[in-house]
């Protein structure tokens, strides 16, 4: 069977095993990657999407699972586009 | 030679290469747990040490490497001591 896959916003990978979008994002200092995650945050509570985050202080990885263990999807490939978007404007 | 080693708060174990101090930490809700992530990085602004994080909505991995490689000291045990504290507030 042939599964159509969402576009993928730039720097996203697909993972596998289990199903997932990941990105890793590097920041010039401590105080834009907090911007990131705090933006991230509000994002997660609008969308209901919460991706699992390893971060220190200049990098954050995503980690944006399909749910139930399915193959991330339209609501998955939103978020991550959406969240490169945070990404870019919390270095400006 | 015979290494003292700083006593660890309750919950934190000790893992090697590189040498850290790791603790899982688990909350009952989203909340609880950026309310933890918050105070952490305010920590981490006034002691200057800035801890890997790993999370998701309901837990948060810390992982505190000693400074340059070398085993972790008095300021990553007070700093996981100062977390332990902060992790209870935050589910109260």
């Amino acid at each position: 069977m042939l599964v159509k896959e969402e576009p993928l916003a730039d720097g996203w990978e697909r993972v596998a095993r289990p199903p997932a979008l990941f990105r890793r994002f590097e920041f010039a200092s401590y105080e834009q990657t907090r911007a990131f995650l705090d933006r991230l945050a509000a994002l997660s509570e609008e969308t209901g999407l919460y991706p699992d985050l390893g971060f220190a202080a200049r990098h954050a990885n995503v980690t944006i699972y399909g749910q139930g263990g399915t193959t991330p999807g339209a609501a998955e490939c939103s978020f991550a586009d959406r969240a490169a978007g945070l990404a870019a404007s919390a270095e400006g």
